[in-house]
């Protein structure tokens, strides 16, 4: 079984090979600026890790791979218009270093590029393989809707929350490696599985996303901390806050949300002091850890050997203990 | 053989039933909102017109038809944020209906959702006709790309014109017409030259609807006359003026496309007076009367027997006679 960090020479490799030298310029460039950003490339190496635990030949799966990969660069190329964010991995975002039509348009032949990528597959498995990513592409969209949804809406449950980062950010890791299964030759039933634990383990990595933006270490993380709490980010962390918190804390709580002026600094410390008093930080640990032991779980169900679905669990811990 | 109005109810019909009624609305509800706007529904026409040359049993290729539309209607949401247009077809755009994050996540949900139809054809014409369609996706895009780079270039020469055009409309009406052949059982060779026609009458179309633009019945067309030119549209008109005028006829033009402050009625006047002197209403009537005998051409590369080829040949007629 290839490691992580063998998967990820392999990805990388090919991205290099990958740069598009086409007609017109402006419209291949942010492609090719937009994948050079870095990043974990989770989603790719996911793909192949799914397709080596059926077949020690990978070649199947490598462009695939790379299909979820500029997938997912795509949705962020047009996240960042819908987000208005300035920054993408320390660097400008398209929309900033060109323009609006220019990140609309370069986004949208990245989803054509992802299908044909995507296609490289054998016969029999490309409308199964087309299937698959159809429906974790639109959940994913769905997921983004979602989440500009809670941004005007007044009450946002915890189930809610927990859905909206299942569609735009779970189900892209289990559909990964769901492809990839079923390109190594999985059956149905151990590539659900498979899509079960990186669905799990996707929504367990961004609750860790939520916990790490307020209690994460800077040097280590190179986050702003609190970017989420300054701006009323409707998280795990502030929801649970909301429901959890007695009226006098609700309150208090409520004011930092509706303040308009204020000193950011002041506000990072108050609100998390009002966490601290509710016991959140280990509240949204504790769900975090629930929805990685849930993953663990769902490699049960995979039918193959536990050495080779190792890697698998190497990667949930790793991504686990990002937090100290 | 159906006519193009019996296709057109077949089409109807099916728009009608494929209203989306999913979660959240937000997100599909501006897909049926572009989709009840109305048209000519073009692609899907000739995507039928393919199809039933080599089969009278059309049912295979109505999936895929609706694929073309909603990929249509993908492009021109997408467009029409990036042309900053506020009214389709009469109507609101889906950006100043909604709003800019809603138009952008809704067309990238229509293109994911373009695919999900088009997969609705036999496991033995899968890839070939994903193929196809991606390749079309892909230049759609890069003629807009052009289009939008005219904008800021100096000087458009007239094939870069007619490149442009090819790329950002013809391509789309010889693919739904290649991929609805390739669905009836067409051959490759077949299937190519129907492309052909299609792409060839889809530049005559565009070709049309600029002189539409400048000569068109107001009332008949319901179109702004004189539109392109209060804009300093680079049409075919325009380049053609530009590149056959005399020193000072040039540089009376030049003075029209400069001039910030201006009577729209007495700008147009002026220009069309430009044109009549250099005789470029007659010169892209010629040019567009190239591109419709083109395609007639192509169809002779057609195998099947004449009769089945007529109803392409009237739609050709019945397109170009739109100006008297």
């Amino acid at each position: 079984m290839r490691t992580y960090e063998e998967l990820l020479a392999i990805i990388n490799k090919e991205l290099d090979d990958y740069k598009i030298d086409s007609s017109p310029s402006e419209l291949y460039e942010p492609i090719n600026y937009i994948l050079s950003l870095g990043g974990k490339r989770l989603r790719p190496a996911l793909t192949l890790m799914g397709c080596q635990i059926y077949n020690p030949d990978i070649t199947d799966a490598v462009k695939p791979a790379l299909a979820m990969e500029v997938f997912h660069n795509f949705t962020l190329m047009h996240d960042d218009i819908m987000d208005d964010a300035p920054l993408r991995r320390g660097q400008a975002t398209v929309h900033e270093k060109w323009d609006l039509s220019t990140a609309i348009l370069s986004g949208d032949i990245m989803l054509v590029k992802a299908y044909d990528l995507l296609m490289d597959v054998d016969d029999s498995k490309l409308r199964r393989v087309l299937e698959v990513f159809n429906q974790t592409a639109a959940r994913v969209c769905e997921g983004q809707q979602y989440d500009m949804n809670f941004e005007n809406q007044k009450k946002v449950r915890l189930n809610d929350y927990i859905y909206m980062i299942t569609l735009k950010t779970a189900v892209l890791l289990g559909g990964s490696l769901q492809i990839g299964a079923l390109i190594g030759g999985a059956d149905e039933k151990d590539a659900k599985a498979l899509y079960e634990f990186g669905k799990n383990m996707g929504i367990g990595f961004q609750l860790m996303d939520d916990i790490l933006d307020v209690y994460g270490d800077v040097d280590k993380f190179g986050k702003q901390v609190g970017g989420d709490i300054i701006a009323n980010k409707k998280t795990y962390l502030l929801i649970k806050a909301l429901e959890t918190a007695d009226k006098e804390t609700k309150q208090e709580l409520k004011h930092w949300i509706k303040v308009k002026d204020f000193d950011k600094k002041e506000k990072v410390k108050a609100v998390k002091k009002i966490y601290s008093k509710l016991g959140i930080k280990k509240a949204a640990l504790a769900e975090m850890n629930s929805f990685f032991n849930l993953a663990e779980k769902s490699l049960l169900n995979v039918s193959s050997s536990i050495e080779s679905k190792v890697v698998l669990t190497e990667l949930a811990e790793k991504l686990k203990v990002r937090l100290t």
